[in-house]
């Protein structure tokens, strides 16, 4: 008897047009059943954003050769949870989301539509794992992460991980022999130093563009920013549980209301 | 020689314009000196979001009696980073976040405008809190809120936490008589049963609003849903870093790639 094949859900928030998702869609064509159902439109930059105060439309499209389609209106953790609820009517077996046009280590992970979606995900208990590759640009070169995606979404589908722990992969941008391999690794602690470009509109009016830029604050040893620095492959296992725990022994040895 | 005066930066994802966010100026205004920059518009449900793809609109206004006032079109994300590098320009001594229509214990915090603006301030380094009030309504009674958020503010202007460790707050729906104060809680594992809410629109196409009934999964000791179900404020030490240092440990020695 032929062993079940496994149901994977595609998404992003780059859109569902993005190059980034074409190269995942077919790095995972092989393992399984592939479901793409991701946002009409970029979603960059949502963080963990839902639509609750308006509806949402969810549209089947034919985008992807032989893949089981939609388009949905709303951030990637709405297509998370339409995807469940509406096309599959089931958990499926993995959610990869990305590639990202861009990075998603350290900080970014609070900021980052494709890893809101892969947390989504996580909550409910599906093995999920996001990609991004520190190439922005949109003809960047997908062979290398693609190959990372199968790696790791092939891994997954055999071994789970524990309950509503999640994947962060970064692909750094290097050629096939700079590349070293995936490293494990920890979030390191990075932040974004804004400044914002002040500019007057025709009627005299302030308004400013959010312009900013990455600064690495972490120089201890296993961070992600090192790995992929180093031409690594960065992967770190996200928690959904964000409990200080040392800092709540602490809170309750010392607070007293 | 009188001791300088600490600044306390007050924001919020309900809008300027929400009873809850008056409640907490009112709370904190004897403390030091209050500056509220707050979204122009409800921002309930955000997430994490930041707005890079349009321009963000700063404009002071007089809501507040004596309070110097900012709103912003912004995310509540957006306008921690506008406060600290167009409106004070250095860092508060204090961001308080809330009174939130609404609580965000449990995995509401991923989802949550109010512990966003709050997370934002905690990768700056500021010391931040969010509170919310599990009493949804507009015309909610923000007394005990309101207290606890002028004792837990007053506490943290005195004492430092760890670095990049912000406090997530919740109060319950009590009369005096049944409030038992604060307890230092960890986050509940939860989660929303979606409930998609299918219909036509005029013209005959589908769309769905999003329905969601709130699940509590965690049956263990020492969570903020269990705190606030027994009628206390719950307050939980949240981290900006998400690594799973268990997971990572447990990869580093199965998985070879």
């Amino acid at each position: 008897m032929q062993k079940k094949e496994p149901i994977i859900l595609v998404t992003n928030d780059d859109g569902i047009n993005a190059p980034g998702i074409r190269a995942l869609v077919e790095a995972v064509r092989p393992l399984g059943r592939v479901v793409v159902v991701a946002p009409d439109s970029p979603q960059s930059g949502m963080g963990h954003a839902i639509t609750i105060g308006q509806p949402l439309r969810l549209d089947k499209v034919q985008v992807f050769e032989g893949i089981d389609s939609w388009q949905c209106s709303g951030t990637p953790a709405d297509c998370v949870k339409l995807a469940r609820d509406k096309v599959l009517h089931r958990k499926p077996d993995l959610c990869v989301s990305g590639i990202n046009h861009g990075a998603n280590h350290s900080i970014n992970v609070i900021y980052s539509g494709t890893m809101s979606a892969a947390m989504e995900a996580a909550i409910e208990d599906i093995p999920s794992v996001g990609f991004s590759s520190l190439d922005y640009s949109f003809d960047a070169d997908f062979a290398i992460a693609a190959r990372v995606a199968r790696s790791v979404a092939e891994r997954m589908l055999s071994t789970k991980l524990p309950p509503h722990i999640l994947l962060n992969v970064n692909i750094p941008v290097v050629s096939e022999e700079e590349f070293k391999g995936i490293k494990i690794c920890r979030q390191a602690y990075a932040k974004w130093q804004e400044e914002f470009d002040h500019r007057l509109d025709p009627r005299g009016k302030d308004y400013y563009w959010m312009v900013g830029k990455f600064i690495n604050m972490d120089e201890g040893d296993g961070t992600d920013v090192q790995a992929l620095a180093d031409g690594y492959a960065s992967m770190v296992p996200i928690t959904i549980d964000f409990t200080n725990t040392k800092t709540k022994s602490w809170l309750e040895e010392t607070w007293q209301f």
